[in-house]
């Protein structure tokens, strides 16, 4: 087998391209939250199938197209643009990420993944390089879970592991008026007719580059990332119901808040997780009647547990369930009779650990580019669509480090340095897979 | 003085009309939260303003025209039957009350007051009975503000506490696009043309009936309440910065996370009201950005704080506002540097102490229609339209006792005897006022 530069050293480095084509669509295709003095110092709120996240769709498409890549739309709407190679009766080798943000969304997560993708087939082009098999790059639909509230929504469908008629009936949470998944495929023209499915969409294998979105890359002074495998995390919707009272007459003993319950519930969650080691968080909440003179009656938040172990998030789970409780009977610390809490399971994510094979890959590649003490094998505390992958077909994943670890934050960062690192050890580990595949 | 008996005597009395009115009204104008087998167990969403509310209005100003009465619309929406006395050039003695509800409201609050100011007018009517002066009756536009953040809105521009350009720039923060006072008072043909003023519109006494809204009455066994003043109470924005950050990659302890500040702040604004025997509530909180998977960055919740005297008001806000301070300074229970916890006035109401006279004509009224021991002076919890006037007119209030002391919640009750109580304690006052105000 080559090493790294032997392999790098064949090819015609476009150096900056790839930041440069980042700051271009981002600032084309959903720029908001101006944080800094530069142009390119904003955020990006992109959200699943939203008018911008057509608009970046639609110039994906002509670039795929102007690679000479076969595109596909499946039936799901991910995008799928194939680079064909010498034998193109076996499935592609994958390259993969998404183009929709957070609400608060930067310009890396998931964005760095898809383009440093892309800019592996350019360098392809511009090398005139043809690789043994085909070498495809995919845009999933909805990896946020921000719009429609799943995340990692199509390559799970792809993956067979939720179904396609759950997903085109899941409503939007952040319209005024919520639409279906299948409404805003139809509404952006991204409801395609390739099958949304492992067995007849075959990909070889899937690597994916990220950011870390945490602090420990930048903390420890390392360049790449070597994911070896992402935590488990659930998410949950959990409902409280109290009394609607007057704020001025009811004397505070007589009160079933549930506004006030739930506050306590939040606390207790998060001591749950320091005790466990985890992480437990609540970032959506709503209630009803929402008037000042009103004592809430009605509480929906989501709880998002997350552990590397699935025995401890199940542990941390289970803990939360029966402190709940305690604190929904009680809710003047006095105890009532009616159970006034109830949970009900969004999605769990198991812990997954990546292919040997691949790992491998993205090790040595990154190991000849930036030298063997500057990487490090990591566990995602994040879900990603190579979650999803790896359930079906050999995946791996490359992190490269974030600015003070932030992500799903405007001001999210890393440098032009650390990204180009990150796609050259894509490019060095996709190329090595493809060798390892005709040897 | 002739007795309340004697007084009672020369009146035509209809039993059981105000309660039916009450029904058919509530039935027609925004009935809402069905919770018991009859037709008339349903609670009223009527938002002042709205299109229930602009139903209701026609309703009564037809009814007030059928009794004689001239009807005035003020510049705020405030509607003034006035039905004539002996003597006309003197201002009239007033009822009144409002006819909007909370979006979880009963069929009493407000209406009660409003409906048994009609029935004593109709009352007079069918008795042939002429007052020695005018007898107003008043509908005053959003005593709940729960549409427009502004409780006892009208009443309040009325007796000069509160510019009527701020009222009609007040934007509704119930609607998904909010909309301005003036621009619904425009809407639905209210923005009347008489001056919304004590001076220009004046009224010489203003009595009003209530539920209580709270259990005391009941507890007691008591029929009526002879209220005496009204607790202070102010209203809050507070607004909470933390930093958006991934649920699933940021560790605990480099969280700033601005609902699990908020959380903490509300179970510490319960103790200090629990400590210095005050109310301090939590009734509306929105959040930013409202993602499962982004530590919330910034919340908005209004508070509630209340207290029968000013100081200890006063003393509770204080307290709330430092420890917040020391909450949003240490999210993880390190300290920041940064504070970042605000606090924005609304409204504050003082305490309010009603004027002898009218107490004393409630009184009177009252332990002659239920007896002495039936009878109970009393404090109200919240606040009403009659804390407005009292600030320039003479006024006073009756309570009657209300189920489980439940109110701002559809299922608010109170039986057919207690409402007819009420309003004869309330045609008792009204006369008897007449009466004094002739000698
Ligand atoms: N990478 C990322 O933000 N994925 C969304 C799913 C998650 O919250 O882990
Ligand atoms: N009576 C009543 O509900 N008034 C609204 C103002 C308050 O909350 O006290």
């Amino acid at each position: 087998m080559p090493s790294l530069n032997d392999t790098l050293s064949q090819f015609k480095i476009t150096p900056g391209r790839l930041v440069k084509t980042i700051h271009e669509t981002s600032g084309k295709f959903g720029a908001k939250g101006k944080w800094g003095p530069l142009d390119s110092d904003t955020g990006v709120c992109r959200l699943a199938l939203s008018d911008e996240d057509k608009g970046v769709r639609d110039w994906f498409v002509q670039e795929l197209i102007s690679l000479g890549c076969e595109v596909k739309i499946d039936e799901v709407g991910s995008i799928f643009g194939i680079y064909p190679g010498k034998d193109n009766s076996k499935p592609p080798t994958a390259m993969g990420s998404h183009l929709d943000t957070q609400p608060t969304g930067g310009r890396y997560d998931g964005i760095l993944g898809v383009l440093s993708g892309l800019e592996v087939l350019r360098t392809f082009k511009d090398s005139g390089y043809v690789p043994n098999y085909p070498v495809a790059l995919v845009d999933w639909m909805n990896e946020e879970g921000a719009r429609f509230p799943m995340s990692i929504m199509a390559s799970s469908v792809w993956a067979g592991n939720f179904s396609k008629e759950e997903v085109y009936n899941t409503k939007s949470i952040s319209d005024l008026k919520p639409v279906s998944v299948k409404e805003e495929l139809e509404r952006i023209g991204y409801l395609g007719e390739t099958p949304a499915n492992y067995l007849q969409n075959k990909l070889a294998a899937h690597f994916e580059i990220h950011i870390e979105q945490g602090p420990i890359l930048e903390e420890e002074e390392k360049e790449i990332g070597i994911v070896v495998g992402v935590q488990s995390y659930s998410w949950f919707n959990v409902y409280v119901r109290g009394k609607a009272q007057h704020t001025g007459t009811t004397p505070l003993n007589a009160r079933n808040d549930a506004l006030l319950s739930c506050a306590k519930m939040l606390v207790k969650a998060n001591e749950i997780a320091h005790k466990h080691n985890g992480l437990c968080s609540i970032g959506t909440l709503r209630l009803e009647p929402s008037s000042i003179n009103v004592i809430p009656e009605y509480v929906h938040f989501t709880l998002d547990c997350r552990h590397q172990l699935d025995e401890v998030r199940e542990k941390i789970i289970e803990e939360c369930k029966s402190e709940f409780q305690k604190i929904a009977e009680a809710p003047n610390g006095s105890s009532t009779k009616e159970a006034k809490v109830e949970f009900e399971l969004i999605y769990t994510s198991p812990a997954v650990h990546f292919n040997e094979v691949c790992v491998s890959c993205v090790e040595q590649s990154a190991e000849e580019l930036v030298g063997k003490n500057k990487v490090k094998k990591i566990i995602s505390g994040a879900g990603h669509d190579s979650c999803s992958t790896s359930t079906r077909i050999p995946t791996s994943m490359i992190f490269i480090p974030c600015k003070d670890g932030v992500s799903h934050n405007f001001e999210e960062y890393s440098t032009p340095e650390q990204c180009e690192n990150g796609y050259l050890t894509l490019l060095g580990a996709v190329v090595r897979y493809d060798q390892n595949r005709s040897e």
